[in-house]
């Protein structure tokens, strides 16, 4: 198993800097917020500029360029449900660092994404759902098996496919949690890559709960196989947990320094 | 897959408030730790007399009825190398919480606890190990399968064994780590208790790191299955990290003050 990956999840139009910066086209804030996610260990930037149904294809061909211009030809993870733009996207991308990441396909309306990352070379995040939260994990491994068959028909690596298994959030879906980290093992026993964005999980906790919440379900996320995640990079609490559990899984080396490296 | 199981292990003789205590047949400071150890959530106390070579049977005898007259006959865990004085703590345990633990059995030289639990209809941790760390998984199963038939033989219930997969330091054994787990994994799959002093993995690390690992660890084996851990329950960090893992697996239901619960 490789190196647990990173995907910094901060260059979000959800943020109103960045909602703004993107209004704008000001490069400034959101080359900032690239930088800073890098510098706390992340391994791909998510630039996700919401539907952006008007000018999504000028505004991620912009975004493409001034963080990778400016950020060593980061590699990027191209979100929107705008599909010109993703291709737009793409267009302007340098694989320098590695290839770009078509975030993302679903089984559903989304399933096309699987296609687009198959015609362009990219790597494509795989949601194991078609319409909401799937009944079971039966359900998920359904979609999985279809997306997979799409992508692998379309000549992709199936290391090219990363498998979401849809984190639910714990406070209304408690029950659905042990099932979910089941899945994650599920894909790697099949020898799949996985991706979550794990702090869904925590939504609607207090604040002072949400820390332990994130690290102890991320820690038996990738105790179970998960490969990757989307979080936020400058959360210190989730760094040193991802560093920790690599440590344990002795997947890096230990050093009494290994929070600070 | 029922409530993880907390033993407190505070009374222990390498304590030094612990050790003047015993020494001197002082109840206080031993009732002291006992009960901030209930009330910070241990399901059992283990008490652990050294080897108590010379007044073992007298001094097990004692601490069995101060703490038990003391704490509502709490369920306790006689943790010594001198059989006679885990027979004699037996020869005055009240059953009213549950059966007594006998601390520890292994492979080797010990493996007569098993007996001598069989005898006395108490539990026992089995340590699956012989002559120091075991070589591998396959060797500590050997040593588990050796130590279940002889339990069954003596007409235990497989339920009245907690295995031991036998916790290792990070620091020096790093690379034994991810089977470690794998073992606590096939413990649950045999359908088997498991129990381990988890906090042994982080010694020798720098202070403020212990935290961490002993939360990914905790975590990771809690996921793979682990039913019981001898601890610190005073320490905040693992009872939050125990009751988080209880939320997360679904065996505790979510509530916003689950945490001071």
């Amino acid at each position: 198993m490789g190196k647990f990956i990173i995907v910094g999840e901060r260059i979000h139009c959800i943020s109103p800097v960045i909602r703004a910066a993107m209004e704008q086209m000001d490069p400034e804030p959101i080359i900032k917020r690239a930088k800073d996610q890098l510098a706390a260990g992340a391994d791909y930037l998510d630039v996700n500029i919401g539907p952006a149904e008007k000018n999504g294809e000028e505004l991620m061909k912009w975004a493409v360029k001034i963080i990778q211009e400016s950020c060593d030809n980061v590699a990027l993870c191209l979100d929107t449900a705008n599909k010109k733009a993703i291709e737009a996207g793409i267009s302007v991308y340098n694989r320098a660092k590695g290839k770009p990441i078509v975030n993302s396909a679903d089984a559903g309306d989304r399933i096309g994404n699987i296609d687009l990352a198959a015609a362009n070379n990219a790597i494509v995040i795989t949601l194991c759902s078609k319409d909401g939260v799937p009944a079971n994990n039966d359900e998920r491994m359904a979609y999985c098996q279809e997306m997979l068959e799409r992508g692998l028909g379309l000549g992709m690596d199936s290391d090219d496919m990363w498998f979401d298994p849809l984190t639910l959030v714990i406070k209304g879906m408690q029950e659905k949690q042990p099932e979910y980290l089941e899945f994650i093992r599920s894909l790697k026993d099949m020898g799949l890559n996985s991706i979550a964005g794990l702090s869904n999980a925590s939504n609607g906790m207090p604040k002072e709960i949400r820390p332990i919440v994130d690290s102890v379900l991320l820690s038996m996320a990738i105790e179970c196989g998960l490969s990757s995640a989307i979080l936020n990079p400058c959360d210190k609490n989730l760094m040193n947990t991802v560093k920790t559990a690599e440590v344990i899984l002795n997947r890096n080396l230990y050093a009494d320094s290994y929070l600070e490296l």
